[in-house]
Parts: C-alpha cells; structure tokens; sequence
C-alpha cells in the first residue's frame, strides 16, 4: 500500500486546477485518474490530455473507485457541499483555499471530517512555500528566540484578472479578503504560531466597477503577543515583486515588474462577458494555452515578509531565508526541489500512507477562514474581532 | 527686513544640532549667532567654528538681541520649558521632534505661542523631506482621485546607538515611540491629511537591557476613511534601507546595508556610560569629527512608503516619486537642492519674512505627539484611542 500513488479525481477544472497542473503531473506519488466539471470542452481535453474519466458531476466522480482523493477546486461557494459528498463517499480531499466562505460552512466541514474519519488538507496556499515552511521550522527551533512581529505585504492585479461574477461579490465569496488574505492570513499563522487572539482591519472598495474589496490592512495580534501588520492591494498599481527580486507569485523570474497592462488588458476583452472569458482562456478552453515553461527556478512566494524574533529578523526571498541576526547576516537557501508544490502532495502523502495527521486541515482553516471574515467584519465596524476558533501551528509535526 | 538672515540661537549641541548644522552653514538665509549648553567643550567648540556668542543657559541666549530664532535641540524633557522662555523673550522658535512628550505640555506650548504670537514651527522631521512634500502636493492636487492607504515600514538601528539614560526611559521620552514614531506618524499625517480619527497599535519592548520601545505596528484611521499602516523595528536586525536604493536617512549611498555592526560597536564601548560617550562622540567632544562629505547626492528619508489613492500607488524613492497608476508608471524627479532640510528653512523664512503661517506648528505638532502617546496608550491597552487635537494638512499654504 505504502507506494501505490494516490489516484485524483479532479473536481472544477479552472484556473486554480491549471496552477496545481505541473505538481500532478510531475510528483509520482499521484496520479490524475479522473475530473468532473459541467464543461464539456474542459473535459473532453482533460480526457485527450490523462486518458482519465471525467464526468459532469462530483457525485459521479466519487463513485469512481480509483479515485482515492477529490481535488475540490470548484468556486469556492461549492466546497462545503462537495466536501460532504466526497466525505460521504469516504474519499480523501484536497480543498482548494478559502475551505469555504462562513463559519457555518466550516465548522459543518470540521464535523462531516471527524465524523468520516477521512482525510482533508485545504491547500495549495502559500504557507506551503518552501521558504515559509523553512522559517516556521526556524522559528520553531528558537534560537532565534521568541516570535514578536511580521511585516507583510503584497502588491498585486488580482482586481483586474478576468473574473467571474461572483468573484466580484463579496456576499458570494468574492474579492481580495477571502481569495487573497486567505494566503497571507495562512502564511502569519503558520509563522506566528496560529493562535490568533483578536482581529482589526480595513478595507478597501476602490473601484465601483469592481465593487467588491480589493485592499485591505490588517493588524492580526496573536496569543503570546505576538502581532502581524498585513498589507494587501490587488489594484493594479505598485507591483511588489520589485522587492522579491522580479520573481513572481509562481517562482517565475518576471519580464518586467509592473501592472500597466492589467486594465488595458481587461479592457480588450469583450468585458460585457468576462466570466466566460475566464473560461476561455482556461483549461479546455478556445484560448488556453498549457504551461511549457520549464519548471520555475524559484520557489513560490507571497510577497515581502520580515519576521522579527528576539535574536534576528528573518526575510522571505524567492530561494530561502535571509538571516539578520544580532551580530552577523547570512542566506539559508531553502533546498529547490523539483516539483512545484510537492509540500502539499508531502502533507497528502504522509496522511494516507503514514497516518501522519495533516496540518493544514479542516480545523487549521477554519481558523484562517475565521480571521478573513473577521477583517470583513472589522472592515465594516471599526472594531476588533475575538477570535474564538484558532488551533496552533505545527510544522514539526508534519 | 525682508533680506536679512535669520540669525539663529542654538539650545543644545547635541545630535540634533550636528544633523542640522550642514543646514544652517550652506543655507543663506540664516546665520549661527549664538549657542547655549551646559557642556562647556560644546560651547568652546562653537565659539571657535562660528565665532558665535555662547552661553550656559537658554536665559542668557535668550537675552541676546542678535539672537531672532531659538533652535530648541535640548532633550525632549525640556522643549516645554525651554520654549516658555524663548517666547517670554519675544523669540521665534525651531523646536526639534517630538515638540514635548505630554499631551499637557503640548497644550501649554499651543497657549504659549498664542499668546506670545511668536512663531514656532517643529522639525526637522522626515515629512519635510523633498519627496513627501512632493507626493503631498501630488495628492492635494487630487489627479489620482481620493487617497486611500499608506503603507510604511522602516527597519534601523536605532536602539544600539549610544544613548543618554533617559532615552531608554519611556517615561522620560525614551524609545521609537517618541522619537522615531514623531517621524513616521508625521509623515503619515502629512500625506493622508492629517486627521487621524483614531489609533491602534502594538508596542516591542525585546530587550531587557535596553527596556523601552524599540518596535511598534500601527494602524491610523483617518477622517474619510483612508488608514496608514506603519511599521518600526529599531533592533539592527534587518536594514530596510535595501528597499531605498541602498539610500541612508540622510541621504547618502551607504557602503553596504546591514546593522550586524550596531550591537558590537556599543559592546566595544564603555556602556557603563553610553551616555557619557554619547556626548564624547558629540559635537565638541573627544571623537567628534566634523562631517565633511560633500552634500548628500539623495533626498533624506524615512523608509519605504506607498500611498495608495483611487488611481495610482506613489512609491517614495530617496529621488522622487515612482507613480504607478491605472495604465502606464513613471518616475517623478524630486527636485534636488543643494541645501539638506532647506525646507526647514522655507517655513521658518516665509512664517518670519512673509508673515505665511507655517505648517508645522505647535497644533500641528501637538496632533502628531497625541498619536504618538495614543500609540503608547493603545501598546498597552489594546483598544483602539481616539483623537482629539488632530489638524489638517496644508501643503499648498506653505
Ligand atoms: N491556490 C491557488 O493558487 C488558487 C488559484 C486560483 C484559484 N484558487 C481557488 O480555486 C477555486 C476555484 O477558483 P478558480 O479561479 O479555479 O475558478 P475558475 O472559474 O477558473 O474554475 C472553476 C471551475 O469549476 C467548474 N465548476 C463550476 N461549478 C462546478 C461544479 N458544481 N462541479 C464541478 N465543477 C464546477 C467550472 O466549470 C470551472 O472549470 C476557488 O476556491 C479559488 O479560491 C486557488
Ligand atoms: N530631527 C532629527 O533628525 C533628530 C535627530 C536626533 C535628535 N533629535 C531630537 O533632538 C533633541 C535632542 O536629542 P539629541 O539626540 O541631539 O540629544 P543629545 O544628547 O545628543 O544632545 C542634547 C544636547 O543638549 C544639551 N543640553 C542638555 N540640557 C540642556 C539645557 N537645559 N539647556 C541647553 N542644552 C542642554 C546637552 O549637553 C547636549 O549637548 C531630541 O528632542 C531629539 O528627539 C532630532
């Protein structure tokens, strides 16, 4: 048992599926085995290109027995209904972030997991990016001593990326605080140990053609006193990987740095219809075009991140770690490994092959849900948000 | 009248007073006619480069008619005081950052002026520096539609520079708070406009030996809605001055970024007494050496900071403005004159010579010191402190 690849059945094959292509298709232990979308063109290519089953309902998806795990990368309003079929049917499940868009949601997703006794990771997020797992190991270690504050912040054109109509609603899941914050919110709990105490945000509706929020700052103040000042603008302005050495989000050095062509871009598109758009460029679609890049020199980021420790402060960059301690500074590259990703496939591999409890499970995002939802919250009132569902980081244990 | 420099009388020889000595000696509208100090090697050292008057109390300073503008660059415990003096004596007045460190003692410095009808304007502070009055003006001027977001972050050496024993006593003005948040949050201020609503923060006390602020988040909400994320690390762990072009504070291209030096070089020192060696190292002290570089090539600053604003993000650079706006980004020359702080010097000489009232006055100053101590307040508190001497900003009536 221990070697045979996990089988996958892919559920939405859209864009987050397209970004988490290259890691199923180079990490031997899995295998695309079967997808279901309700569009035929996606899977009829799904099919050409794996030879897999593919199907136009999740339901008939889960009673495929060669699929062991269901990659739940449906919008996210359909996650908690998909999880409950895919629990039902006993299947594993790779959840795409956010694990779902109320608590309510979440905490039915935590009980139909304990109750399946299945396995669940929500990811990919970018607290698995090799260099954020290195600092949290890091960290975790302690000499560095105590963990007191990270600064982060990202630039990006996520407002201005052809969307779907509910990515435009927040009431439905849309905007930068559940599909962005969810990353940045992921990656200060798993360096800051998780347990967030109490939530003050803003933010920030700037374009009436997109209303839905597209900026936010948050001040996330976790047990322990530790805190984190997050910056977030998804405008299409100021683009951060000027401070991550021109590499982009996905570890690919950029042409340029920059976003000017964002709304130009936008603009070209018959905007009337931009969600099939979306679709049209994506997986299966008339535009769609694979990814023939050779893998990414770099690793995955999230934008700049400095953690503040007591002994040192620690800078995420595209290869690893930069150290700044009290007397000396030094690089600790984080080791590149060849496929995109493989810590999520390592978190699913040693949950069904070695029994090892995932981190990122249900619980862990509920608790990063919780915080997105209490900077909208926040946003709204002025006031802080009492966290009351946090569990702790555990990298050591992964 | 109109033509006639300024001259100026000198409270303190300290730091401040060498930061601004390259100001008052390159800048043709003021002369250095006297200073006071109770250190008499300060005062011999004074007399010999300017041949100046000098004096051991601001009293007799301030009886001196050739003297028309006090520099206050005493220790902040005493600007209140030394500022009821001044203007008793009819003297206008330069008081250093912060202007005091009680709310009280600002309200009294605010009566004072009143009533004296002197005038009194604070600085230097970093939201004179060229490219924040650049972008003030730039966002004044309203092209790039409501400004929305600032973010800043500064990381330095601060807390392992030699310091006098009240500079690590928070109750006597001690710490980043006072001394370094006076700039931050005033730049913040000037360039969002002024009128913070309310203040949340969370302070760092990181090292018992050195036990006050050395760090802080903050999060200002300004009237209409736009809010200032700012961040201070004073611990000489990361050097954010990588993010400037490798630019100092004042403006010149250092050698090599990094603080791994800062701890090691106060080791080296006799800490029984920084404090002595502070003064040691000061203006007309045994080590002191007269800066003689040639002006600084760059703008003086204070860190990395966009503004966000409905249709474009402004970067601050140590040479202008980087402008990235809906469709296309250029850079914006601040241009660069050959006086450092000549803006100091702008105010003072248009409120003194053409009776324009200047922005950074006592009320002015008073709103960035209560932001300051809401910081503080909030630091320990948690909760979020409201304003309530908070003023506008007004670029364009300088
Ligand atoms: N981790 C990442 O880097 C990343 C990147 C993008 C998206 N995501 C996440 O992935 C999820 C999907 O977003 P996206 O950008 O890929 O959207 P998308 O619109 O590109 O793709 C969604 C896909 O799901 C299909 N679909 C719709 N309803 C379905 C149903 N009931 N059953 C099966 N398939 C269905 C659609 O036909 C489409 O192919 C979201 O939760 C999003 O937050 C994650
Ligand atoms: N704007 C800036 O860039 C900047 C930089 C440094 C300091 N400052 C401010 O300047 C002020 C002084 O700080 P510093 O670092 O120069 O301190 P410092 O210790 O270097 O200098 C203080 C000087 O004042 C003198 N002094 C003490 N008591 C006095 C009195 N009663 N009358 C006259 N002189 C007296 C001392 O002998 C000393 O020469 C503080 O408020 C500080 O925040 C501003």
């Amino acid at each position: 048992m221990s070697k045979i690849p996990i089988g996958i059945g892919v559920v939405g094959l859209g864009r987050a599926f397209v970004l988490m292509l290259p890691t199923f298709v180079k990490d031997d232990r899995v295998r695309l085995v079967a997808a279901a979308d309700p569009r035929p063109q996606a899977r009829a290519r799904f099919t050409q290109d794996f030879g897999g089953a593919s199907y136009e309902t999740i339901e008939q998806l889960c009673a495929d027995p060669n699929v062991e795990l269901v990659y739940i990368a449906s919008p996210h309003q359909f996650h908690a209904e998909h999880v409950e079929i895919a629990a039902a049917a006993g299947k594993a499940m790779l959840v795409e972030k956010p694990m779902a868009i109320t608590l309510d949601e979440c905490t039915r997703i935590v009980d139909v997991v304990r109750q399946s006794k299945t396995i669940l990771v929500v990811g990919h997020s970018h607290s698995f990016d090799g260099p954020v797992q290195h600092a949290a190991r890091v960290l975790e270690a302690g000499s560095y001593g105590q963990v007191r504050m990270l600064n982060a912040l990202n630039y990006t054109d996520f407002m201005y990326r052809p969307r779907r109509p509910e990515e435009l609603d927040t009431a439905q899941g849309g905007g930068v605080v559940f599909s962005q914050a969810a990353h940045q919110v992921d990656v200060a709990r798993a360096l800051l140990g998780g347990m967030v105490d109490s939530v003050i945000a803003r933010t920030g509706r700037w374009d009436e053609s997109r209303p839905t929020e597209g900026a936010y700052g948050a001040m996330l103040n976790f047990e322990g006193g530790a805190f984190a000042m997050l910056t977030y603008s998804g405008y299409a302005h100021y683009d951060s990987d000027e401070l991550m050495e021109g590499v982009g989000e996905m570890g690919f050095l950029k042409e340029r740095c920059g976003h000017e062509q964002a709304r130009r871009r936008l603009a070209r598109l018959d905007s009337v219809d931009e969600g099939h758009l979306k679709q049209e460029s994506g997986y299966g679609g008339e535009h769609y075009r694979a990814d023939d890049r050779p893998p990414a020199p770099f690793h995955q980021h999230f934008g700049h991140a400095v953690i503040s420790t007591d002994k040192a402060d620690i800078r995420l960059t595209p290869s690893g770690l930069m150290i700044y301690s009290d007397h000396e500074r030094h690089f600790e590259p984080t080791p590149h490994r060849p496929v995109p990703r493989c810590e999520v496939i390592d978190e699913i591999w040693n949950a069904l092959r070695h029994g090892r409890a995932p981190m990122h499970d249900a619980q862990w995002a509920r608790a990063t849900t919780e915080v997105c939802l209490a900077m909208l919250e926040s946003g709204r009132s002025g006031a802080a948000v009492p966290m009351r569902f946090q569990v702790p980081a555990l990298f050591s244990a992964i």
